[in-house]
């Protein structure tokens, strides 16, 4: 496995690649890479000859008031990860190889898929996300790329500006991987104190109660929302940040639940903001 | 030549001259192609295998009082320019194949390329053409493409861009063409009555003015600025729009030239809105 930190170097070893007819698979992280990384890099290499993973804790997608320097980095460990999981080629490069000086241009997809959930919460979050998956979408032009559904509304926002922008590269997205007791992976799961680490659990918990209440024939989307923020709200170490019940496709929420839905959630466990989703089927 | 109007049928063309291992030359046009879109073409088809001329009339970089509807469309005649210059494919596609339904994503240069000038009196105007420019890179994925040095503004716009978006594309410039008396060549010239079209040459003559100052010795931006406009104001039928003395990369002014700069012009005659530029060197 090569370790490349240059947009030329990586280039370079890419057209070898292509020359030699390989495919390309690329999977984007900001690295503290964990079973829900490996997994996207497992499904690239299953796919691709060449998995590309980038590492790359992308600043245009953090607000002035999140994480940005307490964002973990563990690259050694990340390279093991990646290795193991198949990865050919870690690309690590530095802010200013990715944002050159000068640097002026934004990739921006407006309107309702940004608007609510987590574009609601983290104003500039999407657009930074679609600035730097645009730059290493044609830095790396991979055939397919690789991203996790546990980011869902990430998931559509991506799919429009790759269709939008005629970007020939298939999104393969691939399930959330979860922890034993049904806490979703996150790389800011690491910051959570092992009580809160415990009250985390409350939102695949409050997941599974949506579901429940489902299956016993609820499909009003204002009881459902209603009854998950009851349910989390028992949780004190808890507060909700927004719970949305909406199509998974165009994520508007609809009155009442036809078909399948989406829903999502954002909370915080003391300090430290969590996002999980599912489906709800509706049978 | 081949006539196209979807993505599909272009990108099969383009998959098989690919296969074969032709380069790839695009020239990006409105259509109303005239000996400046030629030289373009033929600019192209000397250093590439295929050459993609581009019809759209772009309606995301006119403003909302702007000549959109009025814009001349030429398809028959700018084929025969097309052909006759070298283009091998015109790829003339439908609006809704270049913004399908849902479509939502931007890309913008911001900061000071974009403010002044041409970005000043037509807001939205390069975010338009830099939107519509990304997706035909993505589209036809060119070696190389082609831009006329006629929009100043618009080359340094989209170096930017293509720059920040890591396009593996190589920018070719093309001086601007002329006719006998002067006027630069543009799409809109055909909207000027026969004494506007007299009135016109006020343009390019205002930039001989200030090569004249500039050879004897005038070094002061102000004054210069000053000087052209006082010469446009001779003319009765020209409303000035702005005249700006800048650097030639960053756009921005500078007190006193010392190295070459661009004077670039946006004048309307009557109604038209004619634009001009030229390259004051300091010896």
């Amino acid at each position: 496995m090569q370790l490349l930190e240059t947009v030329n170097t990586l280039r370079e070893q890419l057209a070898l690649a292509r020359r030699a007819g390989k495919s390309i698979g690329l999977v984007p992280t900001m690295g503290a890479l964990h079973e829900g990384h490996a997994s996207l890099i497992r499904a690239a290499a299953a796919e691709n000859d060449v998995v590309v993973v980038s590492i790359f804790v992308n600043p245009t997608q953090f607000g002035p008031n999140e994480d940005l320097a307490a964002y973990p980095r563990t690259l050694e460990k990340d390279m093991a990860v990646a290795k193991e999981a198949g990865a050919a080629i870690i690309f690590h490069p530095p802010v200013k190889e990715v944002y050159p000086d000068g640097n002026a241009t934004w990739v921006d997809v407006e309107g309702p898929l940004t608007a609510g959930l987590c574009g609601r919460s983290r104003p500039g979050h999407f657009r930074g996300v679609t600035t730097v998956v645009s730059r290493l979408f044609n830095i790396v032009r991979p055939e397919r790329a690789y991203f996790g559904q546990k980011d869902a509304q990430q998931v559509q926002v991506l799919k429009r500006m790759a269709a939008d922008l005629f970007f020939d590269i298939d999104l393969r997205i691939q399930p959330i991987v979860r922890e034993a007791d049904g806490l979703a992976m996150s790389s800011r799961n690491t910051y959570l104190s092992p009580v809160e680490r415990q009250a985390a659990l409350i939102l695949s918990r409050s997941l599974a109660e949506a579901k429940r209440l489902v299956a016993a024939g609820e499909r009003n989307t204002a009881a459902i929302e209603k009854a998950v923020a009851a349910f989390i709200q028992t949780e004190p170490l808890a507060t909700i940040d927004y719970i949305e019940l909406v199509h998974p496709s165009d994520l508007a929420r609809r009155e009442t639940l036809t078909d399948t839905s989406l829903l999502a959630l954002a909370v915080r466990i003391g300090k430290t903001r969590l996002i999980d989703n599912t489906f709800l089927e509706v049978s």
